[in-house]
């Protein structure tokens, strides 16, 4: 997913936490006279498909819930703080909510990056279940705590797509020397195969694949690649997003602002979270597959599998990465133990379950 | 799932719509100072493990979102009107609210059994893709507003087991006489293969099993099946849940009683609504792994996938069987045509994706 889109954009401070200094009250009696108005930071273009679509509902679903008690104004990436300055933007109050992803946060904290996605890691139904019943969301929250935020997770892209590739990758010395914007772990791993992981803002991409300034991108997949209109400067496009299986996007709060609220706003926020989180993969469900199928059927793109022996090695270098990784620091370690016991679960029970369903149908 | 258990209790009926005709209000002033009271009546035992535990989350959501201006008493089937009759009752009023599964309702719409769980149908990703984006949710709406109720999806036990059987099954001829508990389209379609779909309240299977009244039953997953002891009595388990691929419980609200709410509480129902929906899946894909983990360390169970021959001719069986369905009337024919759309879609794009990660990591 893109990172520094706008991060040229100048940051603009304006402390909002005024409105939330009243003492909590809960019951009937917490309808408040005096509404409380507040600001959501985002890492994507306003409205953007998808994410930016997301945050605009988790916003106006408060609004509606809470009666005009409680209203959130979103602003895009850029345009109150830069997209990578929302964590530091809610943890220091410049607004009080964010939508963003955990793992642009690893430079605050490596354990960050497993509340969003992990290479040849958990999908998004997975990752539901380790944070809402597997302890994962605990951990979570010890995190950000010490950065007086609170996080939820906030919608959900599905499995993404490996990227767009202007030669085929036939085998893994075809990575040798690929100049391919991928961020993150992904990129920590296609370093290591000898390729040359950049990160570009999204916005240039579609110019960086025409000129040749790289040789690939990943993105996210058919419906938000279709509109920067990747199709038409790469014509490899492969499967599956092994970087990306099912990225989870958060909700931040600000700790100080979320405790002031009365008990029915809280749980108001928490709901329109939860309720985005269940949209957010709908809407992905929907919009990639009818985009899949304009690239097919107007465009002529036929997405292909990654060969076997790549993946195989996009695999273990994965799982070395994570592991290096874990060993940092005693959280860390903490995090991706409780990641890996339920993710070693959940591939047993999906072995049986949704995995063999879809071969069964 | 369950279809009977306790339709031998009593129905009590009690009209309780009084608290809700006050004319609707919006805004901060919408804050109640006579709190509205509302009953759910659920098709499951109360706080049963998953189902009724959801259908109480979603009651428990709603009284701390509104800050005590709404809240709902849950009520077990049989508690206040059988299992079976939760249509009814929230349908003329008798509960404001009910929890329960939309293919239980085909005997007064056929179409009802598309916006829950169909043969070699949708799963719970795709169900959920179809009902918020795929238009699915407006011919709920439609179907329901004849019956004066307001459904919302509030759930899924993601893909279930094909079921415990007492004998192996090698292939379709061993289909031939089954005496199995397994109930709508999927015993339909065991019948066309020679079985004898029988239908046994839950608490009545492990006897059944016992004492060879049946020769096997479905019921959901290692989750409840467990909690039930059927692999005691049954020692072969098969997958996958070709009959139930993601069944999508359902959150049904009298359309007389939600349109008098205030628009902010009409929020905080759909809104907690949502949020069981992405809870319950949760909380089944964390359960069932745990259970399937102890079902195979402590009782030595491994589950078998069905023969190749069984699973392609449960599949051709099904189709006909659902198209014959499809037939029966306009209106069905019309859902059938959006489900079987956005199917085709899902299944393409799934391909890629969600099928393609779980083969490839």
């Amino acid at each position: 997913m893109e990172r520094r889109r706008f991060v040229a954009a100048t940051a603009i401070t304006a402390g909002a936490l005024a409105a939330c200094s009243r003492p909590p009250t809960a019951g009937p009696a917490a309808a408040s006279t005096q509404p409380i108005h507040w600001k959501m930071v985002t890492s994507w273009p306003a409205n953007f498909p998808g994410l930016g679509a997301g945050a605009a509902r988790l916003a106006e679903m408060i609004g509606k819930m809470s009666g005009g008690r409680l209203t959130v104004k979103v602003f895009g990436g850029g345009e109150l703080v830069p997209p990578f300055e929302v964590f530091d933007a809610v943890s220091q109050g410049t607004a009080e909510m964010g939508h963003s992803g955990a793992y642009y946060w690893k430079g605050k904290a490596e354990a960050a990056q497993f509340f969003c996605a992990v290479p040849f890691g958990m999908n998004a139904q997975e990752m539901n279940g380790w944070l809402y019943h597997g302890g994962g969301m605990e951990l979570w929250r010890e995190l950000y705590a010490k950065f007086n935020l609170v996080p939820f997770a906030a919608g959900n892209t599905g499995v993404q797509c490996a990227g767009w590739f202007r030669k085929e990758i036939n085998s893994v010395a075809d990575l040798q020397g690929l100049k391919m914007r991928i961020p993150g772990l992904g990129g920590e791993v296609l370093q290591r195969l000898g390729g040359s992981p950049v990160n570009i803002p999204g916005a240039e991409l579609f110019t960086a694949l025409q000129t040749g300034a790289i040789d690939a991108t990943e993105w996210v997949g058919p419906y938000n690649d279709l509109a920067f209109g990747l199709h038409t400067v790469a014509q490899h496009c492969y499967y599956p997003g092994w970087q990306e299986p099912g990225p989870t996007l958060e909700c931040m709060v600000n700790k100080t602002a979320f405790d002031a609220l009365p008990a029915d706003l809280q749980a108001i926020v928490e709901a329109a979270a939860r309720a985005t989180n269940d949209d957010m993969l709908a809407d992905y469900t929907t919009q990639n597959q009818r985009a899949l199928q304009t690239l097919e059927s107007e465009h002529g793109i036929s997405l292909k599998p990654l060969p076997d022996d790549v993946i195989a090695a996009l695999r273990t270098t994965s799982q070395a990465v994570i592991e290096e990784i874990a060993r940092k620091d005693e959280f860390t370690q903490r995090v991706y133990d409780s990641y890996r016991t339920y993710l070693e679960g959940a591939k047993r029970w999906h072995r049986v379950s949704e995995m063999a369903y879809y071969a069964a149908r």
